[in-house]
């Protein structure tokens, strides 16, 4: 462990001189708040010396030099919603900096399309606040009602709109940026295209943290189509499923979202909604979004979709009621874990064209260790969440268990071009795969970026990657 | 200056021993070629001490690593169609690194959308080898029949396209890249969406050649569009022509071109090649191609842009013939070089929707200075090619003119919230704006970053900055 100082009373009197009484806790119960995030492996849990929150991008500056000057580590947390324990202070100790007092909307601008917040801010309610100007706020991460903007840039959070209209890093025009070393500066502009520099933005976001903290955004805006559709197209394999994959994008259909959710997914659902789903006893679900402003253009895709689904294998493609469909596949994270409480939830990422090979790969992996798998799939850009069930298998015996699966697993992900996080990031959990995983000319310069912007190694320290 | 070592015997001979003797020029004459690229300012052209050109990742990593040893700075360069003196030797000397051997199209995958190059091959044969599989390559600057795809990676060049396939940067998937340091590796990957560490391949695109030497690039192929038309609507005034450049996507058209030319510009054109053009006499140019994979879209389209234009004060607005509206925006840049050999080209840029008062505060000061221009612009990214023209003002003054109109202009454009360059890029020549222009913290991290890539300062050192 690096030689950080403890937080000690006179620091935690430097905090207050800076963010007043209010700005600065340690009170054990509001502490323990923050020990965790979503993920649930306990032996990542850690409760921090103090959480501060600031309210003013000065504030966070102040922080940030003071503990430059202390040394001392800075934890940015947005909501928490998280997986990999990226915002959760690790063996090192250190400062929460929460943002969630930073969480106003400060400009909607619909003539302009785009939108100024505060890191702070939930993401439905960047969404609602586009949408009431007749905007769309592209981000669309499934945890969207609670997680905040800022943590969303932070880990470049992808969602079910990414296929067609990207990650967070794309919906962001810029940034105001705390730097490690407590200096404020703005990355990115309202810009479609630009060669000015390095564009540090796009490393910025997406750092987990750890090369600046997110005091404000400027977010582009889309106009809203006119018109959306939802078709559920059912297959007997997951194979077949897989197959229009490809096939839309050639028959130049941009769907702004392809969710895969296999059969074990869709029972599991079934079981916990209490609501029998359409051919649920072999159905392997594909959900296709199309939107347009063309009502035509809708009709014609619809008919487009039913004959290329049915010609890929389908064996029932309809219209879904999209209330109701969304509904069977944002419900299945907490379905999943209330049948099995112990799993592991992966986060793979492959090229699109490579998933049903890695499907196959996982399946093969999943029958040959004995170890059940479900998964449901942002399938238009490859990004598959696999649970890794514990399922008659001795306590004792599990730790290996995901040991194994997960070599054979990532070993295939990267056999197929794929990397370890397609949204979630690395955090503190997945740093071991990080490390095994990259080419290491690539990872010493990230090492020396972070070291660059970070000399000190003040903020969020060993995450992603330990710096030495 | 710095302390950089002289090119000797000595090196010349270990820089033969890497790359044979058809690898390293020292003629005279040879070297003279490379004094300059597209630029026209004298006080740039600078004759290198040598010439090497590498036909391999490890040759190119030998040869950095040698100028690491010996303290030599190495300057690498495309087909030298730059504007910015980015490609060119500068103060600091050393040897120039041409991609120009390494141009072998490695591989067309169309069921897989993608291709392989190296750098040193043509754009316009990368744009062929995918069209020759139905395939789009969807970045197109104007200089495609010359330059080469990896000049566009290292300037993240714009172009034509840009409005709606995005610039460079977006056409890859991933690069190889020899590093300052001389060390192999490959950044990014074919992924619609990743979140496992730094994506540091966008900050190497884009880099004018600081970071690293692109020694192979995966791109990105997309489906052809079927149909493809060219509306020029004419109008009178360039405030009316500008209006619709909002328009377009507030009405749900979202243009694959979108280019301006005003009044004089199609004068100055239209002298040129010999031929008429519609309504020179008063007319601005708005080019709007819009593509699509459906006939009847593209009727729709054209009867929606020919009622929008109209509604914005267009006095003509028809479908035009592709190859000879394209022969009279493509023209433009020669034929305003032959009507006024000493000029300035700025590439300014500002957002899409700011770049009608841009071009009003431009007008302002060519009024206010008496200092003439005319514009072209790819306006649906806000990127504005001014040039800046020397009618009736002694050689003397010249100079002078020159910077009082880039002063007043660049601060419009900054207030606007725009930057030096759409994507041209930085090299030696606007260094100095950029000091002057970019934030103190922002230009202090992309130093660092540049430190912790380089060292040594040995890559393309003094361009886009000085690190000291």
């Amino acid at each position: 462990m690096k030689p950080y100082q403890k937080i000690t009373k006179d620091i935690i009197q430097k905090l207050v001189d800076i963010l007043g009484e209010k700005g600065v806790s340690t009170d054990p119960d509001r502490l323990v708040q923050y020990e965790r995030d979503e993920g649930v492996e306990r032996e990542f849990f850690r409760t921090p010396d103090a959480v501060v929150y600031p309210t003013t991008a000065e504030d966070v500056a102040a922080v940030l030099q003071l503990a430059n000057t202390e040394n001392i580590p800075v934890i940015p947390r947005g909501a928490g919603t998280g997986l990999e324990f990226g915002a959760v202070a690790n063996t090192y100790g250190g400062i929460i900096l929460s943002t969630e007092k930073m969480n106003r909307i400060l400009e909607v601008n619909g003539e302009k399309m785009y939108m100024v917040v505060e890191p702070g801010v939930r993401t439905a309610d960047v969404q609602a606040a586009a949408k009431a100007q007749g905007l769309l706020y592209a981000g669309d991460p499934c945890s969207g009602d609670s997680c905040f903007i800022g943590g969303n840039a932070s880990t470049n959070a992808g969602g079910n709109r990414a296929v067609r209209y990207g990650t967070t890093r794309d919906q962001i025009y810029s940034i105001e940026v705390v730097t490690p070393l407590g200096q404020i500066t703005r990355l990115g502009s309202r810009l479609k295209k630009v060669s000015t520099g390095y564009p540090l933005e796009k490393i910025v976001i997406g750092s987990e943290g750890t090369l600046g903290i997110i005091t404000k955004l400027v977010l582009k805006l889309v106009p809203l189509p006119k018109y959306s559709v939802n078709v559920l197209a059912i297959f007997k394999t997951i194979d077949d499923a897989m197959s229009i994959v490809n096939a839309l994008p050639k028959a130049g259909i941009e769907p702004t979202c392809l969710e895969f959710m296999d059969n074990d997914s869709v029972r599991v659902t079934e079981k916990f909604l209490g609501e029998k789903q359409p051919h649920s006893d072999i159905g392997n679900y594909m959900i296709i979004q199309v939107d347009s402003n063309d009502e035509d253009r809708i009709d014609d895709l619809c008919v487009a979709l039913d004959e290329l689904c049915h010609d890929h294998g389908a064996i029932d493609v309809f219209v879904a009621d999209a209330e109701r469909i969304w509904k069977v596949r944002k419900n299945f994270s907490e379905a999943s874990t209330t049948d099995s409480p112990i799993m592991v939830m992966e986060d793979f990422v492959v090229p699109a064209d490579e998933l049903a090979d890695l499907l196959k790969e996982l399946e093969k992996i999943s029958a040959d260790q004995k170890t059940p798998v479900r998964s449901v799939a942002h399938a238009g850009d490859g990004n598959l969440h696999l649970d890794i069930l514990k399922k008659d298998i001795p306590d004792d015996q599990w730790p290996a268990k995901v040991e194994a699966f997960e070599k054979a697993a990532y070993d295939a992900v990267y056999r197929l071009g794929g990397r370890i996080s397609g949204e979630h990031g690395i955090g503190e959990k997945r740093k071991n795969l990080m490390a095994h995983y990259t080419d290491p000319v690539e990872l010493a310069l990230m090492k020396a970026v972070k070291k660059a912007f970070d000399p000190n190694d003040i903020l969020n320290p060993g995450k992603i990657f330990d710096v030495e």
